[in-house]
């Protein structure tokens, strides 16, 4: 096997890095010390602090997608595809082999009250996330497995709920319930987006009680 | 008035510093600038950026109690004081005039894969407050406003990713929807764990659809 490229060395190092010590953690200095460096060595390859951390979010955006997005795209359309996506989501750093927490969700608070190319970075990445999650919610609704009148917008605001409230009680309080109550709470948002019986015994096209 | 005690004032600016850049940016050196004055100076009040970083997080939790928990407390118990402490919690630090967002929120997810005094001491408040929401929801369910069987730690876990997802949503991503989506979360959770009506209607003591 080829000896990896030293960027891609240095970026993986770095991705492993800042799921451990978020942003602040990933300085040109405190990479360099990481990957075994000199900060001029790591200089070479990022000019800056912004375009380390910025390369080190499109890693990051890299690795999700393969091992969240694209096995859950193998998913018939809709809520079955949603389901997929959101089982892989959820704890998803644990899988991809990180040693640490979702970058993107500690840069949520961790840049919230900053400006700049890395918070306007995280904001793209993270708009491209919810509008996904917003198209498989609206694929449900299209083919009736959820109801015409749900927020998609909504329901994506709760899920991203479930998703930090996992990720909180995960990582930090370390509750080994965490997944399970994960799942609770997204079936219950699932529930609630669904057709209620009533509503289909009453909908115009159905006898009333009659299985859809 | 007065002239403030030196302490408090550092201590005050110190809080609003960690709303805004998080246990990261509060550093001995960090501190002394933003209150003006010498690290040695500050270095007469607190020994360590641990000692600091506690001393904020206890003032918090003081402005947290005044501005979330006490006026809280005037509601009825159960459900009443339930809805009036998280609307006096959601948005919060805004209220209490923090220029930033809420310290231990970020610090859930700056710490999760640190170790340490000041972890120790985040975990504990987290603990506190979730068990003061607990309470809350098990005073409800004492009172028949939420079933019998509801789990107190699910409701509180998923109530806490509403919580987080505001946070996010109103501070991250600036979205001036983010109040009244919460508001939305919150209620449909309320709605999960009262009686429904078919239980009230076959409860052993209730003839089928009497009004309780």
């Amino acid at each position: 096997m080829a000896a990896p490229d030293t960027r891609i060395r240095i970026v993986d190092q770095g991705l492993d890095l800042i799921s451990r010590s978020g942003l602040a953690g990933v300085t040109l200095g405190g990479l360099a010390a990481e990957v075994g460096m000199s900060k001029s060595g790591l200089f070479a390859h990022f000019k800056s602090k912004d375009a380390v951390q910025i390369a080190l979010l499109d890693r990051m955006a890299e690795v999700a997608n393969r091992v969240v997005v694209a096995p859950a795209m193998a998913a018939p359309a809709g809520l079955a595809r949603l389901r997929a996506l959101v089982g892989n989501w959820i704890g998803w750093s644990d899988r991809a082999g990180l040693s640490g927490g979702c970058p993107v969700a500690a840069a949520l608070f961790e840049l919230d009250d900053l400006d700049g190319a890395v918070r306007a970075k995280v904001e793209l990445m993270e708009g491209n996330w919810r509008g996904l999650l917003r198209g498989l919610v609206g694929e449900a609704v299209g083919r009736g497995e959820f109801r015409a009148d749900v927020d998609a917008d909504q329901f994506v605001f709760e899920l991203c709920g479930v998703y930090l409230t996992h990720h909180a009680s995960h990582r930090f309080l370390r509750d080994p319930q965490a997944d399970g109550r994960a799942r609770i709470a997204f079936e219950a948002l699932i529930v609630r987006a669904q057709p209620t019986p009533q509503e289909w015994a009453t909908a115009p096209d159905q006898t009333p009680g009659e299985t859809p």
